[in-house]
């Protein structure tokens, strides 16, 4: 099936009719339905269509590793995240016949749950020479029921032999002033081993420094933020590193998120929680405005780029 | 003359006599009242008694390069620094035959400037492997008077070819929060391009990574934290690095700071200024505390320690 297709535009005057049916009817209806507008999908449906879409992209081994992840903190979030309410066109768009792709899914938050959203992205390009860019993210911020960090992980390949590698629980206080925050989040939980295992076993990677002296700013102390090199003909080693220990250090830093941030509640005063909050959209518009919005134009023409953009920023309003 | 006796102990209880008395008596005479206790002291005298203690300590690259700047900032900023009250014993101190030296000088900023103390150290230590370890610090911080960032540059040199420099304008803000800091203070004055400096001309310079995750949130996006590792025989290279690279890019540091951030005041609500002001003690007691007492007890006997210890400590106390 040609992927432009599904770039059709998208009304969304049918979702309540289609969340009951996408519900019930087979993958195959469903599928043509949800790419005729917005609808809330059941988990099996989306997991299948989602497993479709990544069967008919160019195989990364960095989009790999983010998929495995996304579907282990889906599988252990559990109820936690309410059904997809992303557009089919946004969960899947594809321009200038195949060579521009992407995929943008967001799931909010259950009411009660610590959770805010779940945003996985990834974006690729080739380019006029034969090489290609790839972006891939997985975003996963909490609400103001506590004050525990959100988890990042931002990869930005392009070539296939270098990779910007952006791991974090990213904090959520202003850390020279609450060490207990450090304490309880980074110093207790053990994120050092995970970045030092990064920095210290692989040879190649080093220290990634943004251009964005705000994005600079945002990440922890324990923050992976590198830039892996393996030049001429490390295609290999550098899909061995993906596949070897970024895989295992990302699933370690996530494993701590879920055991230790994803489902912590925090007591704040009513003020404290609205500073919080507020912090918190400050954050997100700057990872997501410097890695993802701002490459999204070169990638892609203005029309898909802008209907992306506007799903994503829909995430900074909330729901 | 034996540096040990100046180490001996101290009373304040002819301060206030010796305040006037060290204003208008020679030089030699004052040194000698100055070592029999506490005394404000004049400029020209203080900066005889520096000269001759600086004479008696083994020359060192990196405390050049800081007592150079340590004299530019006090030419500059005049009559906004108020002469030191700091015990002689304090301000110059050895032990164990000359192994083991050390100077601790604080200057309070005049009221009515945006200066908070002025406070330059430095600690050396023979080691019985024959080798030696300096350390040296030159912190500047405002007062509530404006949110500007406040100067610090650390040095500690644990061999004669490797060398730990931390050089930043430290941040008063919560960063993420606050775009327009970033971009008052690190952006508009070109901050940026003497970290580059340092990281791009001296191969040498790794980052340097604090066992403490507390002071890795310190710094700012464009501080300069590194660990130049010369190796085996890298003595004469090390030295030309500091006297060089460190010099100028700690020279343009400085230079931004007395420019834009020494003589800033910004208005600010009570509240606001109180949080601000909290958040300085708990940074200036993070600093001090890792980077200089820490180290002082493996240097110096308890004595003599416990001594320039307090005398740092009332820094954080304030005047």
């Amino acid at each position: 099936m040609p992927m432009a297709t599904l770039a059709a535009p998208c009304s969304s005057r049918h979702s309540l009719l289609h969340h009951h049916h996408c519900r019930l009817i087979s993958p195959p209806a469903s599928a043509r339905l949800v790419r005729r507008g917005r609808c809330v999908r059941s988990y099996a449906s989306s997991t299948r269509e989602r497993e479709a879409a990544v069967a008919r992209m160019p195989r990364l081994a960095h989009r790999d590793v983010m998929l495995a992840l996304a579907r282990e903190a889906e599988t252990r979030l559990g109820a936690r995240l309410l059904p997809s309410e992303v557009p089919a066109n946004v969960r899947e768009f594809s321009e200038d016949e195949g060579r521009a792709l992407g995929s943008v899914d967001v799931r909010r938050g259950a009411p009660g749950s610590s959770i805010d959203f779940f945003l996985e992205a990834w974006f690729h390009r080739t380019l006029p020479s034969g090489g290609a860019i790839d972006i891939t993210a997985l975003i996963v911020f909490l609400n103001g029921a506590t004050d525990a960090p959100h988890f990042v992980m931002d990869l930005i390949q392009a070539g296939p032999s270098s990779l910007i590698i952006l791991l974090d629980l990213l904090p959520r206080r202003d850390l020279p002033l609450h060490p207990g925050y450090i304490d309880a989040y980074y110093a207790a939980t053990g994120a050092d081993a995970h970045r030092r295992d990064v920095v210290e076993r692989v040879p190649q990677a080093r220290p990634y420094v943004s251009p964005s002296l705000l994005v600079r700013s945002l990440w922890s102390p324990t923050a992976v933020v590198v830039d892996v090199q393996c030049g001429e003909g490390g295609v290999a080693r550098l899909e061995e590193i993906v596949r070897g220990q970024l895989a295992s250090s990302a699933e370690a830093v996530l494993d701590v998120w879920l055991e230790r941030c994803a489902g912590s509640v925090v007591e704040m005063k009513a003020e404290e929680r609205e500073r919080l909050v507020a912090r918190d959209k400050m954050i997100i518009a700057t990872d997501v405005e410097v890695n993802l919005t701002a490459n999204l134009p070169k990638m892609f023409s203005a029309d898909v780029s802008d209907r992306v953009v506007a799903e994503i920023s829909k995430v900074f309003v909330g729901p």
